[in-house]
């Protein structure tokens, strides 16, 4: 593991490693804020996924979690959203390949050989940053837009590794949305039975979450046709699942609205990690 | 309008008033209580619709509102959930006639002579307590499962009369559910496109709110398959509309849920009642 940079940050310390990734066969970057707490003793910690075309940097940089992610004392984990490099496949769109992995583990040529983020995040990295790091085995999860669906998805499919979940206007039914169709035919194939796995309100309508979830969405966020909160929210609402979703005006799907309510999730996922 | 009961309470007065009302054919009683603020100065006032069974009683003595009525300077009203009396038909059934008015305007027989709950309380009881007590034109609107129904059905159609408006369980999709569809029949008959002005649903897929909107749903409601939360869930995330929608395990339909969340509900009507 190859320490990229390293700067201090609200009397901690925020910081981006590269290391050779098993999972995805190329070398994965990834940024790590531990709060002044982990100095003298181990901390839970909050991974939070990027969207389409992020990186390790986007959240990091604009999202405003650091400040209180030392106060409530929890660290933060920003893995990439996609391998990189010259051996990875790639694609004109902005939506497809580099930048836009998903979540998920491909099965098709030509995205099969690098293109594991669900293994990655899941097994890799999670094991790579406990070991690593004074890391606490209490993990909660979060994300936006692709990384909201990555958030979802992972924590239902992983209810004992994650100990809260929320997002921020997360794509939650991929299975009926071209964020979503195109990108599983691509990396799944065409058996639509093999992309139910990948899909927030599936998941939601035959499996549900252990604990209760936060979710905020901007009502004016350009891109909510493609994220079909309705059908999340109509998938909860059956369940009974003990959530709050929020739908605040005149927010939109940038940086600006996740950092405007970044405190919030913080807090959300601090009351649950710190708790117990 | 004669005086029933008055008590002193939270340093302001807990009232309960029996008038002849014209909507209604009867007479009806209603409580209000007033804070302290109300003494030196008019206040915004909150209405309480109540649920089936109920009289103006229920929340008035369980409900827990009082507290923070008087700490935020915010009236209460408590209506009647339908006439009463030898005059008016009645049912076996406790969800038809006596203490199941829905707030609506029967237009069948033997209903459409007393069953006048939605004028009686949109105009005769707004204007009878606005004219007797110290209350300013700024009005809030909740209610309990019938009443959520009525808070919701009765703000999404008059929208000059209500600045804030929440629910506690509502029944939100009555033309679906059985706790509607035996009584639209009754009070409205068989043409069910005279129904769809008393679904929360349908309204708010036709028209919304002007404002934000606050839920709250015990996961363990022992009626929820006949509130149908569902469908006003995924009506509002179709509509974008600005809303917070919180589901709490545990808590079923009684007013123990309904207490719990008091202040939380009173404070929502409060920041946007004495705000602008």
């Amino acid at each position: 593991m190859e320490l990229v940079s390293r700067n201090r940050c609200f009397g901690g310390e925020q910081a981006v490693y590269k290391h050779a990734s098993e999972a995805c066969g190329v070398d994965m970057t990834f940024a790590v804020f531990l709060p002044p707490q982990a100095k003298s003793r181990s901390v839970p910690a909050l991974w939070y996924l990027s969207g389409l075309t992020c990186t390790h940097d986007n959240a990091m940089t604009k999202g405003g979690f650091q400040q209180f992610a030392a106060e409530y004392g929890v660290a933060l984990i920003f893995p990439d959203t996609s391998p990189r490099g010259e051996a990875v496949p790639d694609n004109d769109s902005y939506d497809l390949g580099v930048g836009a992995g998903f979540y998920l583990n491909a099965t098709q040529d030509p995205w099969r050989s690098h293109f594991q983020m669900y293994d990655y995040v899941v097994c890799e990295l999670r094991s790579l940053v406990q070991d690593a790091f004074p890391i606490s085995e209490r993990h909660g999860i979060t994300g936006h837009s692709m990384g909201g669906h990555g958030a979802l998805t992972i924590a239902m499919r992983n209810p004992g590794l994650f100990a809260s979940l929320s997002a921020f206007s997360p794509i939650v039914n991929p299975c009926q949305s071209d964020w979503g169709r195109k990108q599983f035919s691509a990396y799944l194939g065409d058996d639509e039975s093999t992309w139910a796995q990948y899909d927030a309100t599936v998941l939601m309508s035959e499996t549900g979450w252990h604990g209760d979830i936060l979710i905020d969405q901007g009502a004016d966020d350009q891109f909510i046709d493609l994220l079909r909160p309705q059908a999340f929210a109509e998938a909860t609402a059956l369940r009974r699942q003990p959530c709050v979703l929020r739908t605040h005006v005149g927010y939109d799907h940038s940086y600006f609205f996740v950092s405007t309510f970044a405190k919030d999730h913080m807090c959300w996922h601090a009351d649950r990690l710190n708790g117990n």
